[in-house]
């Protein structure tokens, strides 16, 4: 529980992991660490839900491509809420966790937390859970290695 | 029911709208129709979810703004499951409906298809319920509407 | 006529295709729709007259894919006039019509329209004609079936 | 005309400008340069009309605003044949000239030549007239300075 | 250091930042961490150099920020070598430590790492020192608080 | 000397390679011309420094790939400063020469000048030697040919 002395600066992403039972702490590892763009916006200038879904599937596939040591699909995803919005200039941390391992599949838990600009405080975005199936070179399902 | 007739070479879109009882019809008007480009695929070639996701918010977006006369932001998703691919060379069809509305939110049914290149078959690819809610210009919730 | 009442809320693409003969009306079937979007426009904040011109080569060329049942060159456009500008948040509705078809080339009049975001009004952009040669896995014409 | 020997090695774009009476030379300064990159290839991997008609309107847009001291918008652009196919890796050059000149408006010669990768030759992709109207803060056509 | 085991699967970004002194390891703290797709590839398929700079120099610009509570701008970089080339699918992860603060300005050393697709092999790409001015609304400079 | 003359308009760029020893001229040949826009503007609306440095990197790849008639790719940069920002509208103009050769790599001169919208004047943004090596299709280093 030293670490974030050890850390500084930065909000140290290294303590997350360990703190997973707490409250308000993200759930599973920092798979994708991006920033909010002026290019990623919609009309109203907004970061549009869409990028931020796309995000939380590119972290998902990463997940469960590492899981399964090759490639993967998107097959499912459950109901999800937005809970605060992301805006330009914001980091979104999305985190994943392998919830369950199927014959051909994996359950993986995403979450996208938004790390505000200046005020550096940090708001969950949004979490729900993808389902990937793992495929061969064929694109046909493959066994997920235990 | 002549009308396809009269539409010839291109498959009739207009003649979608006025069919939906009928089963492998896609639900709603057709919104955002766009075509799966290389830049849009993740490493192994294939179109990503993550895209097919953002077009599914646009278009959901384009029909809440439609219906609430005014800016809209995505709330919640109903779970989804991705029953075909879309490949580079497809024309992403998304159709939307207006499903319920709240006093400041939208559920809006929001469904994909792909037109397959060369084939011109069509496959659906998913299908959601999107919850938007419509916003002021500072960003709070305002009455939808009736 | 009584389509419009079936379709409610989104203006019907669907009645379009059934009304070319009207006046101010688009010709020919919906190919692309899709949103302007902030990433889309120039130094000015306008959507770029190039963002347009890229959107209806690429709803001729699904229209030439279509017709021809195969891959598709751009090799020419007639002369065009820019109407009406494209704003931030409009939808661009690009329609294509094949006008004539030669051995290894055809002839496709498209339109793109804008429709006005909260007034939801629709103007006509520009049209022209683009004429798209069927080419053959090598890159070479090939002949545009019957 | 001893210039070509100053410069060596790349192809010297500098003598470009003092040549355009010679046949198969561009016509017009060099005005936009840049290479043809798998994301702007299509679906067929070869790099869009589209992609080519909006560096195209770049380049007759940059030569606007500078002719014009200010804003300008595309307004209307000539009949244009696509003479040879743009690869990825190509450079695409874009030359301009200001054909005429009216009260509020510009007629402005646009030409795209491919440089090819590896071999170095060059070709003429197209060629148009693009006319752009001067406009003031207001989005208000303004007179084009003497 | 029983860590790694609460980690499991996806290698354990957590650990990095307690284990610095260690060799072959990231020094600093993982601030982008994103997916290497083939829009970011050049003519030959390989991700570029570019891309890779593009996301150190908005890693920086995040640490930047972080430490100086506002905007910055990227002023200088120090010499750099690329050590390994990264690949479509390889994990890009970023990581920044703050190695001097200036009145105004910040010294930030950047490091890239690739993690391999499958083999989950992990490389040092390169790293740098990049140098960051905090700024006010106006541009101009301002302290960097203590 | 008398070219200026002959270029009118447009600030001609036909005389920049004749001029290289006046000072505040740009060194070497003209290789990537481009205008900033806002899809390339970071959280702050700035033109960021990465794709500053995207666009060197593609220009000395071109100018490497024109020595060594092939493939190349980047392996080192050296030390640089950014004198002055890109906004977006800018004309940014990138200037390669090729400094030195060795067996399978080059040093290349870049330089990236910002040429402003309306005032026209034109300003140096940055430059640095940026080295490139000659690969063959198996990526492995071949020599640069005489």
């Amino acid at each position: 529980m030293g670490m974030p002395a050890l850390c500084g600066g930065l909000e140290c992403e290294a303590v997350r992991c360990a703190m997973t039972s707490q409250t308000q702490e993200p759930r599973g590892e920092l798979t994708v660490r991006t920033i909010a763009m002026p290019a990623d916006t919609n009309a109203n200038g907004d970061i549009f839900g869409g990028w931020v879904l796309s995000q939380m599937d590119l972290a998902g596939g990463i997940a469960g491509a590492d899981r399964s040591h090759g490639r993967v699909v998107t097959v499912a995803l459950d109901a999800m809420h937005f809970i605060a919005p992301v805006k330009v200039g914001d980091v979104l941390c999305v985190y994943t966790q392998v919830d369950s391992v199927g014959r051909t599949s994996m359950k993986i838990h995403v979450e996208a937390w938004a790390r505000r600009f200046e005020s550096r405080t940090r708001e969950k975005v949004t979490d729900a859970v993808f389902t990937f199936v793992a495929i061969d070179e064929a694109g046909k399902p493959r066994p997920v290695p235990l």
